[in-house]
């Protein structure tokens, strides 16, 4: 029924599209870029919706609607106005964002204003709780069951009880000594470094010593409208290069009631990763997945929380190039003893059933294919709920699996297209926001045990009236003959196949990342729209290297970054040539991060390829990238000198020929400046002549309205070159 | 005779240039540029002299020669090969390059290894002295009474005496105290900071004292073929900005004989400017210039060196907008109770006698036109050397003056051009190098009192055989209506007045320089001709603010930099406009450091005459540039917010209309990278879009063959955009 409606719909549309071409309107950059000052109307509408146990509960700024979850009906349940005339302080809230409701069966919400945190009761209309907001917190973590909140002030850690009292529990941290936050770069799944146990009596926290790692001289240029600072500061960033020195990570554990801190007996060598930091459901073992500097050996070691002797390893993981430890174990709600792992250990991300004591009971899911999420449990019925790409190698779905049979069920609505989850407390439903290829976002509400779907909204098309060119996608072989690689194909706005277009290709091609999927016109970047209003064709491939295609796929770049991954892309070339549409003669290419070290790497191993080419932040040589992602792809220096020197861009300057221009953030701490300048060094050694600009006060990537004067940059350039 | 010979010669290579058109040979910037690799020979001829007494030698590497002043007839002196013969160590020399004759009446020549410094009798092929050379010496004066050689080291003062042994004299030195070397970063006619008195018994020395000053976070990429280094290190530089707290200055004394130090004391206000240090003839008082920070107020102070006490102030000046005392007093050598002084007090420079009390016994020059230069004394004829342009403004030319009647009498050769002289100790004789607009380079020997020229060398055309522009030089009216502006016009190579041709402006227009005069070429830049070669017509205007044309020309400028300038080369761009021949839609502009503030503001002042403008190390607001230079021009920001309001290209950005790249060197300590990273700041805040391009480690200007590929670029620019 809804999907006749949409087809109707989308016929409609396209009715207007072909009969009113002269009146369709023209994107500008401050449309389509996340930076520009109407892009809020034109991307697709969405809704914020949150659990209160099996309910559910849309959060507007300034009201909170309960949301049948069949029908779809909202009513209110309570406003900013009335929340605020329940306070009893003066400092009043501003924005309901971000309430969060964490007790199944109680009427409260929790909700911060800039001074403090409520937890609010809204059917007494009590503040049953409340705790200041200290300002500059670089990292808080607050437990449900204890209403303890750790947090991070000066890089030492500190610990507010329920009673609002808060005491000091680290005194030494500093540039060099660093607590409660993330550690390792954030690599191997880190995104924090606070970890309560379960009933928030015990905080395991990061604990990371820097002070051997050098410091890369960043530089901070004052703001124009800063009257109290003249001249520029030195801005330096630890900053460990691959081979060189590293940081060291240890763990500690606060006791709640004793107010004693203890550090896991990790021994040596201390220059392991720490990861994955899980509690058992007591709260009193902590498990860690620690991984060996050459990342190819992999262990999950129990900690006794209260002792922090080391108890046991439980699991150990190797492969000749690399293992990636990226989530923790999850114990079953319903058996302490047993616990879920996930590994790709048979070549794709799966889930497997340990028990306590590290014995493994069984593969949980399996095949060419991807566990994408692990999303919870349903205890009831014993299953779990995981996001996966089963379906397609693009696409991403919802899945119930069953912990005892394995038997996997979609769940999501339609089964097609992108689907991200929200699960509730009990895992007995689930919020599936989804987009197709053309549909710009839907919001269904799944019952995950009937496998019910109720749709809950339908975006508009925010794009309704303008010239939007034709996304394609197909696939092509990858240079060994075999694989199925992905690409989009943005169509030129009134795409006449008789002419030829100049045709940019966009690229990324590192791991765990990917750009063509089965999202709205498969995913494609705004900006390839605002190209393609300019005449150009845009080409964008993911090569091997590329994520979510399963380990062989992902590792095959292994020691020898960029090298596969340009072999890949010219297929992609060669592809472009049997289009009759194609100027060749007029190929860029385009990428950032590591997509600017590709287009590097294109633009100087075929310098008769590509005639422009545009390179943000671009890695040029792997030896100034840090420890951890760069000596997983890369080992160090010093035991693969080869590899290094093979695809370092260094030594391709003298080729450069056609137009390059370099763009990076003069505070990316990321992609060090090191890299650029360096390669400008070696290209005014050789004679060659690339472009350069920088965006001072930015880091990695370009942030709000400075994206947008990026993009008139990056579009000039293929203007002036390209076109 | 030689005069008609040069026409002769002239006509001929015009008569060649005319005949044999198709195979003129075209310059390349290898040819052109300083850091090409052909330079070397496209460049006039010259000859390396030196004095021994009254007697000339010429220095080659491996050769002196002596040469008959008369007759030009030179003689071996000794070679090199003979010179290693003679000496008793190792270590051989491997050049003669720098040998000085420091004894008029002895035959003794100072030449330098890199392990020693000797003195060798050339007679009697005896070493008479001989000097071990620390590596890493910051500076050093030797003095040829004592033989004493002051140095410096990490910043530390050190003294060798005449028997070869070193001691140190300060141990406080670093990068907050620095001894013996120059302070007020080169301003004021500062060059060094040691000082021996005449006969080598007491070192004046300066001290600074920077602790307090701000540092200006510079970063250094390593080489690429350091293999010792990975990572950029930080590498600070002390930069005192306008308005800012600046460094202390003393001057200390140290007596050879008793090995102690003391430091004159000059009392309050001690952010005072200490210059132009200079001995009475007896070595026992300094004569001190000292400038109060404003820069509007002189006094020439005299201090017992034994003491360290201040004796008396001598002369004063004042000036409602700034004094540049930019030279020591000096002495005349009948008498050691006269010395003379220069000042602009009359609107020019010239030379005043003074006693040793103070008392000001007559002016020695005077005349609408600038003492450019004191050479020396005549003792025997009581008279002085000098260079002024009394001739012409854009000349230079070579006088004696008779310091008893102020009679002046130009000694040069042919009168014309750009001289630079060579006084023998004596005063009697001098090396006259010259050029004029169509003479590479001459030679003569110069008889002082009879004012006989003895024509020496004649250095070939090295452009002979290419297609060499025309060079025009004219004037027009300032924007005042009734100073004279001089210009050149470089015109395109194979001119047709019939065609139209994009015209660049090149640009300095900032004080203490000039573009225009009468050396070879009108003293045009080599890139002029490559332009000029490239069917570009390059125009070069000196404005007023800019030297050699009095007080009230350079200080036109004074607390609002660059806007005088402006209207001067607007009237230069009127000019242009009368002239047929060029296509006034189509002009850029150029230049670097005050050339590049230049070149900003024209392009944003006037967006719609500059189509294209390349800006070099761009001052971009004067409150980011160094005390000493910048508050003698604009004070400071806190007495002149409106002038820096007024000129700061801040506010302009977002007239920016046409295609402007500015280019730095990321070392650039000088005008810091904070100038142009504002700038573009400023132009990303405002929806503009200039290009950039830095030099990596490079500083105020692009060192060797780096000139090329800078060279390049600009060309590439103008090409790309204005052609």
């Amino acid at each position: 029924m809804r999907k006749f409606y949409r087809l109707c719909w989308l016929a409609a549309m396209m009715l207007v599209v072909t009969t009113v071409v002269n009146a369709q309107k023209q994107f500008t950059l401050e449309d389509l870029n996340f930076g520009g000052t109407n892009y809020r109307n034109m991307i697709p509408q969405n809704k914020s919706l949150t659990w209160w146990g099996d309910q559910l509960v849309r959060v507007g700024s300034d009201t909170c609607w309960l949301v049948d979850a069949v029908k779809g009906k909202e009513k209110v349940l309570f406003t900013l106005e009335v929340v605020n005339g329940w306070k009893k302080v003066d400092a009043e809230l501003t924005s309901l964002a971000g309430v969060q409701f964490p007790y199944p069966d109680e009427p409260l919400m929790l909700v911060a204003s800039a001074e403090e945190r409520l937890l609010v009761n809204f059917k007494s209309r009590d503040i049953v709780w409340r705790q200041p907001r200290e300002k500059g917190v670089q990292a808080s973590g607050w437990n449900k069951k204890s209403r303890c909140m750790a947090w991070v002030k000066d890089d030492n850690l500190w610990l507010t009880d329920a009673q609002g009292k808060s005491r000091q529990i680290t005194s030494d941290g500093s540039r060099d000594i660093v607590y409660g936050q993330a550690v390792h770069r954030n690599e191997f799944g880190i995104d924090g470094g606070l970890f309560w146990n379960p009933d928030g009596t015990r905080l395991a926290f990061y604990r990371m010593d820097q002070s051997m790692v050098t410091d890369y001289p960043l530089v901070n240029v004052p703001e124009l409208d800063d009257t109290t600072r003249v001249i520029a500061q030195a801005a330096p960033e630890k900053y460990p290069m691959a081979g060189q020195t590293s940081h060291k990570v240890t763990v500690g554990v606060l006791d709640v009631a004793t107010g004693d801190t203890l550090y896991l007996q990790a021994g040596d060598p201390t220059d392991r990763y720490f990861t994955n930091v899980a509690w058992n459901p007591a709260g009193t073992v902590i498990y860690i997945m620690e991984l060996n500097r050459d990342q190819n050996d992999c262990r999950l070691v129990s900690y006794d929380a209260t002792t922090g002797r080391r108890i046991a390893e439980l699991y150990r993981e190797t492969h000749e190039k690399y293992v990636e430890p990226q989530t923790p174990i999850v114990f079953l709600p319903w058996d302490d003893n047993q616990f879920v792992i996930q590994s790709q250990r048979d070549g794709y991300n799966h889930l497997y059933l340990f028990d306590a004591a590290g014995r493994e009971l069984r593969q949980l899911t399996r095949g060419e294919w991807t566990v994408m999420e692990f999303m919870g449990f349903d205890t009831e019925r014993k299953s779990m709920v995981i996001a996966a790409n089963a379906e397609s190698p693009i696409q991403r779905n919802l899945y119930r699996v069953d912990v005892t049979t394995g038997q996997m069920t979609r769940i999501d609505e339609g089964g097609r297209g992108w689907h991200s989850g929200l699960l509730s407390p009990s895992g007995k439903r689930l919020v599936d926001y989804y987009q197709e290829p053309t549909v710009p976002r839907n919001i269904a509400v799944v019952d995950v045990r009937d496998n019910v779907q109720y749709s809950y909204f339908h975006a508009p098309d925010p794009w309704d009236g303008y010239a939007v060119p034709e996304y394609r996608c197909g696939t092509i072989k990858a240079d060994d003959g075999t694989t199925d690689l992905y690409y989009r194909m943005v169509m030129p706005v009134d795409f006449d196949p008789t002419k030829k277009y100049p045709t940019v290709v966009y690229v990324y091609g590192g791991p765990h990342a990917h750009n063509v999927d089965a999202r709205w016109h498969y995913a494609s970047r705004s900006w390839e729209t605002y190209m393609a209003q300019r005449g150009y064709l845009l080409f964008i491939l993911d090569n091997r290297g590329s994520e979510n295609r399963g380990r062989e796929f992902e590792q095959a770049t292994f020691r020898q970054l960029g090298q596969v991954e340009m072999q890949d892309q010219m297929r992609g070339v060669d592809f472009l040539r049997t289009l009759q549409y194609i100027n060749t003669t007029r190929l860029g290419v385009h990428g950032w991060s590591y997509g600017g070290f590709m287009t590097i790497s294109l633009m100087t191993n075929y310098p008769d390829v590509f005639k422009v080419g545009v390179a943000g932040g671009p890695v040029i040589d792997w030896k100034w990238y840090e420890v951890m992602y760069g000596e997983r792809y890369m080992d160090t220096p010093q035991d693969n000198p080869e590899g290094y020197a093979k695809v370092s861009l260094l030594n391709k300057a003298e080729n450069l020929k056609g137009r390059l221009q370099i763009i990076i953030g003069l505070n990316d701490p990321t992609v060090v400046p090191q890299h650029a300048y360096s390669f400008l060094k070696a290209c005014v050694a050789v004679g060659t002549q690339p472009d350069f600009y920088v965006y001072p006060g930015q880091g990695h990537n370009m942030r709000g309205h400075q994206s947008v004067h990026l993009h008139e940059r990056i579009t000039r350039y293929f203007d002036d070159y390209l076109k």
